[in-house]
C-alpha cells in the first residue's frame, strides 16, 4: 500500500516536486506536467506522452533525448485535463508539430484530443495517437477498443526516437501507428494497490490466485486462475501473445517483461528465463529485451509481457540511444571501450573437482565413512523438518536464513558423500568432500563454519587407519570445533553454535572416560548439547550483530546452537544401526 | 510476497539464468556469479562485489564499465561461499590485483576473506573491504561493527569508477575506504518480505507503525514508531544522518533515497521533496542524487537515506560515466546535444487566467450566481461524504478514481466561484470559471464532462439578463447535457451520467409545465434521477471499456450517474435557502 504522503489530495503535486528536484538536469516543470530542460530545437517534432500518474517511470521518467519531449502528469490513475495537455504541448512544441500520445482511455482520449484541437486552431500541427496493446481488454476484431498498458512504453519510445532522428510529423505518426499495430501485451495481477490515503486496495485477488488481463489503473483482470509456477505462467503469456502474431512478422521482436510494482526483479528474471527459451523455440529473435519496472501501478503485484513485432525501421529506433531520468541506453555504442573486445568464454573457467581418483581406504575407515554418510542423511531429514522453525528463531536477531542455509548445505554434503561411499572412500576423503560441498553450496556464515568443521574433522582422521576408535571420534569432534572457533573468531558465551558444541564435546569425552560406549556417551552428550542450546536464550550475541538487535534476541536461543544439537541427535540414529565403539 | 518461482531451492540459479539472458551484452556467467562480458584489460584493477541475492540491482545488476568487474551471487540473503567468491574473482582478475568488497556481515567477511587469502597464496594481490554505513546497527564509537546497507552502492561505485579511471590497487582500496568512512545510511521498514516458497514474511510491522533501522536482509528494525507523514519521516532521516556529519565535510554530498522494493517511486519522490529542502537548509549541496530502487530486499516495504560526504576526488568518481545492466549515466556528457543549450524558463510559460476584469452583472444574474455557488458548496459536501463509496462502485468496471476525481473537481469549482460571488459576478461568468476550474483540476473523464457541462450551461444564460426564470434554468440544464453528450460521444443507455441526467431534465421540464414551482419540480426530478441512476445497474457500458469488464459490471450502477443524482439533490438544498422560481 502507499504509505508515504503528506496531504493525499496533493500527492501528485508533491511527487512532481520531488521528481523535478531529483532530475533537474533533465526536466523542467510547466503547468500540467514536465518538459525537457532544453528547448525543442527548430525542425524537431515534439512527442508528448501522458496520462494519470502512479505508473513511474511512465510517464514523466521518460522525458529526455531519444524519448519524449514532454509528459502531461495527471493525478494518480486520472487523465490530466485538456488544458494541462495543451500547456505541456505548447511548452514543448517547436515549429515541426506535435504528436500527443497516451493509452486508450476515455478521459485521455477526450482531453488529449481537445488539446490537439486547440493547438491546431492556433496553427500548430498536432496529432493524437492512443495505444491499444492490451489483448485482454477487447477481442482482436475490435482492437481500437483495447486499452493501452505496458505497450505504451514501446510506442512512445518509437515515436520519441523517430522525432530525435529527424522524421517529420507524418513520419513520426506513421511509425508510432505501425509500432502500435505490431505491439501486444498480456498481463496478470496478484494483488491490488492502495491509493494514497485510501483505506482499502482498489481490488483484491484471493491468496494463491491471479487475475488475468489486469489494467494498469488497478482495473481488475478479466478472468481468475490458480497461481501457476513461473514456468507455467511464462507459457501462458507467450501462448496468449503468439496467438495474435501478425502474419507479416519477420521473427525479430522487442520485448518488455514488466513488473507492476511489488513483483520484484528477481521474480521477473526467473520468469524471463522460461519466456526467452519459449520465444526462441517459436523461432523468434529477441532484440534488446527489457526486464524490469517500466509501466507500474503503484505497488500492485503483477507482471505483463509485451511483444513488438519489428521491421528494420522499428528495430533501429527501438535500439537508438536515449537519455532520460529513468531509461538510458546507448553509452557503449557512443563510446566503445576499445581496450579489449575479448569475450569471457561461456564455459566455466574453473575446473571442477576431480573425483576420479579416490585414495584407497582401510575397512575401518570405510565403515566410518559409511556411518558418517548415513549420519549426514539423518541430519538432512531432521533439518528439512526443522528448517522453518530454525528460520523463525534466526529471524529474531538475524536474517532468517539459517534453516534454509543448513538444508542447502547438508543436501550438498549428502550428495557428495553418497557416491564416495559406493566407491569405497575412507572417512577423511568423505568428510573433506562433504565439508567442501557444504561450504560451496550453502554459503552464509553457517555454511562456512560447517564446511570448515567437517573438513578439519576429516583431516584429524585417516583413510588408512586400521581402526577408528571412540577416542578418534572425540578427537575429530574437537578438531572440528577448533576450526569453527578459529574461522568464526568466537568463544563459548558469544551465542553461537559453540555454546552447544563445546558442552557436547566435553560431555562426550567425560562419558567415554567414565566407561560408557560411544553410542551411550553420544546419547548423553546430545542431551547436554540440547540443554546448552536452549540456554543460549539468556546470552547476548557477539559477532556481526548490531547491539540493539542483540538486546532484542534475549529470550530466544541461537539458531546455530539449536541446529548443532539437532544434528548431533540425528547422527545418533545413524550409529544405532551400526556397531560403534 | 515472492510469488513467481519454480523450485524455491533453485530460485537464485533460475534468477541468474534469466538475468544473464536478458543482459548478455553486458555480463557472462561464471561459477559463483557473473563477470563483465569483456575481459578485464591488462593494468586494470578488478573490483568484485557481492553478497546474497534478493537485492537487485545490487549486486549483479551493477557489473559493467565504470562499476564492478564481477559480482559473487549467493542464495537469497545468504553469503556466497569462499569458493564462489574465489572463482568469480579469478575469472575477472587481470594483472593489477583485485578488490573484493561486500557489506559487513559475518558470512561475507568470512568467505570473502578466505577467497582473498587464496588469491594472495596464488600470487594475485587481493584486498577486502566491508561496508559499514548503517548507523542504526552499532554506535558511532563502534563503526567497524556496523553492517552495510544501501551505502554499499556508493562505496562499490567509487571503487569501480576508480578502477576504471586507472587507479592502482592501493589507490582503489584507499578511495573505497575513504568513501566508506564518509557514508552514512538510516532506514525504516513498513513490512517484511517473504522468501520464495516460505509461508510467512521474515518479520512483520504492525499497521500504521514502522521499524527504524531496518536491515536489507529482512532483519527487523532496532526501534518501532508510529508511521509519520512523509515530511516528518524526511526530517527524522535527515536529522539522524546529520548527527554524524563528519567535521571535515565540504558541504557537497552524494545521496541515495533507496526504495526497498514495495515502497514505490512516487512515494520516494514525495519524500525526496522534503529531504532535498532540508539538506539545502543545512547548507549541503546535493551532487547527482539518486532516488529509486538500488539496494532492495525483495518486496519489503521501506526506504533508506544514504549520504556520502564528498571531497573533490570522490565527487569526480561518483559522477563518472557508467554503463551496467541496471545503472547507467553519462550519455549526455559523452555526446552533448549541441543543437540547443537553451534552458526552458522555470516560470510557468502560460499566462494564468486574468480574473481582474469581471463583467458587470444584473441583480438577477448575480443572485443566480450566488445560488449556483452555494449549490456547488453543497455538492462538494455530499461528494466528500460519498467519495469512497463512489470509488468502490467505479472500481467494479473502472479504475476506482471517480469519487476522488469528483471531489477534486468540485473543490476547484467552489474555490473558483466563491471570490467571484463576492466580486459581483453574474451566472455566466461564475459557471464558466467553475467549469474551467473543474476540468483543469479534476482531469479524467468526469472532469472533462462536468467542466464542459458547466461552461455550456453558463453560456446559455447571460450576466446581464433582467430575470433568470425557471425556463432559463431548464434551458441551462439541457445545454449542459448537450455539451456532455457531444464531448463524451455517448447516448442514453450507454451506462454513463446521461442515464441519470436526461431523465432528470425531462422530469424537471414536465413538472414545470404541469405548473410546479422550480423547487418542487427540481425535487421531483431528483427522485426520478436517483431511480434512473440506480437502474443503470442493468445496463452495459459502451465507451472506453473492454467487453469482459462490461460483463463484470452488470448489477452495479454507473458511478457517474449516481454522482449526477447526488449532485442534483445537493443543489436542491442551496435552493431551499433562497427564493427560486
Amino acid at each position: 500500500m502507499t504509505r508515504l504522503f503528506n496531504d493525499p489530495a496533493a500527492f501528485s503535486e508533491d511527487m512532481l516536486t520531488g521528481f523535478l528536484d531529483a532530475h533537474a538536469p533533465y526536466v523542467t516543470g510547466v503547468p500540467g506536467g514536465v518538459v525537457r530542460a532544453q528547448q525543442t530545437p527548430p525542425g524537431k517534432v515534439a512527442v508528448i506522452v501522458g496520462g494519470g500518474s502512479g505508473h513511474y517511470p511512465a510517464f514523466c521518467g521518460i522525458v529526455g533525448r531519444g524519448f519524449a519531449d514532454g509528459a502531461v502528469v495527471g493525478n494518480i490513475f486520472t487523465s490530466p485535463s485538456a488544458r494541462e495537455a495543451y500547456t505541456v504541448a505548447r511548452a514543448a512544441a517547436s515549429d515541426a508539430g506535435v504528436l500527443i500520445t497516451s493509452g486508450n482511455y476515455a478521459g485521455d482520449v477526450m482531453n488529449f484530443t481537445a488539446a490537439a484541437e486547440q493547438l491546431v486552431a492556433e496553427g500548430t500541427d498536432a496529432r493524437v495517437l492512443f495505444v491499444t496493446d492490451d489483448i485482454a481488454s477487447a477481442p482482436v476484431e475490435e482492437t481500437d477498443r483495447r486499452r493501452g498498458v505496458a505497450g505504451d512504453f514501446v510506442v512512445f519510445r518509437i515515436a520519441g526516437a523517430a522525432a530525435e532522428a529527424g522524421y517529420d510529423l507524418d513520419g513520426v505518426e506513421d511509425l508510432a501507428r505501425r509500432a502500435n499495430s505490431r505491439t501486444r501485451t498480456l498481463g496478470v495481477a496478484f494483488s491490488g494497490c492502495t491509493l494514497p490515503g485510501a483505506g482499502a486496495p482498489l481490488f483484491t485477488v484471493p491468496d494463491r490466485r491471479m487475475g488475468v488481463g489486469l489494467g494498469i489503473h488497478g482495473e481488475p483482470g478479466v478472468a481468475e486462475a490458480d497461481l501457476p509456477s513461473a514456468a507455467e505462467l511464462a507459457a501462458q503469456l507467450v501462448d496468449g501473445l503468439l496467438a495474435e502474431r501478425p502474419p507479416e512478422c519477420s521473427g525479430r521482436v522487442a520485448a518488455i517483461l514488466n513488473g507492476l510494482g511489488a513483483t520484484k526483479y528477481e521474480e521477473l528474471f526467473v520468469l524471463w528465463a522460461t519466456i526467452s527459451r519459449l520465444l526462441a523455440e517459436h523461432g523468434l529473435t529477441l532484440v534488446e529485451p527489457e526486464v524490469g519496472e517500466l509501466v507500474t501501478s503503484l505497488d500492485m503485484a503483477g507482471v505483463s509481457l509485451t511483444l513488438t513485432f519489428l521491421d528494420d525501421e522499428l528495430e533501429t529506433l527501438w535500439c537508438a540511444p536515449t537519455d532520460t531520468p529513468a531509461y538510458r541506453k546507448g553509452i557503449a555504442r557512443l563510446a566503445p571501450d576499445d581496450r579489449t573486445q575479448a569475450r569471457i568464454p561461456k564455459a566455466p573457467v574453473i575446473a571442477q573437482t576431480d573425483t576420479a581418483g579416490i585414495p584407497s581406504a582401510s575397512p575401518a575407515s570405510r565403515q566410518a565413512a559409511s556411518t558418517a554418510a548415513r549420519a549426514l542423511e539423518a541430519m538432512r531429514a531432521t533439518l528439512i523438518d526443522s528448517a522453518d522453525e530454525l528460520g523463525r528463531i534466526d529471524a529474531v536477531a538475524g536474517d532468517g536464513d539459517h534453516g534454509r542455509g543448513m538444508v542447502k548445505g547438508v543436501t550438498a554434503a549428502v550428495e557428495a558423500a553418497a557416491p564416495l561411499v559406493e566407491r569405497g572412500a575412507g572417512i577423511t576423503t568423505l568428510l573433506s568432500a562433504a565439508g567442501d560441498a557444504w561450504a560451496a553450496k550453502a554459503g552464509g556464515t553457517s555454511g562456512a563454519l560447517w564446511g570448515a568443521g567437517l573438513c578439519a574433522a576429516g583431516a584429524s582422521l585417516t583413510d588408512s587407519a586400521p581402526t577408528v576408535t571412540a577416542e578418534d571420534v572425540v578427537g575429530a569432534v574437537r578438531t572440528g570445533l577448533k576450526a569453527v572457533s578459529a574461522l568464526g573468531k568466537a568463544a563459548p558465551g558469544d551465542k553461537t553454535l559453540l555454546d552447544a558444541a563445546v558442552p557436547f564435546a566435553d560431555a562426550l569425552e567425560a562419558s567415554l572416560r567414565g566407561g560408557a560406549d560411544l553410542h551411550t556417551a553420544w546419547s548423553e552428550a546430545v542431551d547436554v548439547a540440547q540443554a546448552a542450546a536452549l540456554a543460549t536464550a539468556e546470552l547476548l550475541p557477539r559477532v556481526g550483530r548490531a547491539r540493539p538487535l542483540a538486546a532484542r534476541s534475549i529470550g530466544t536461543p541461537d539458531a546455530g546452537a539449536i541446529s548443532y544439537a539437532l544434528c548431533a541427535r540425528s547422527a545418533l540414529s545413524a550409529m544405532t544401526k551400526e556397531q560403534v565403539g
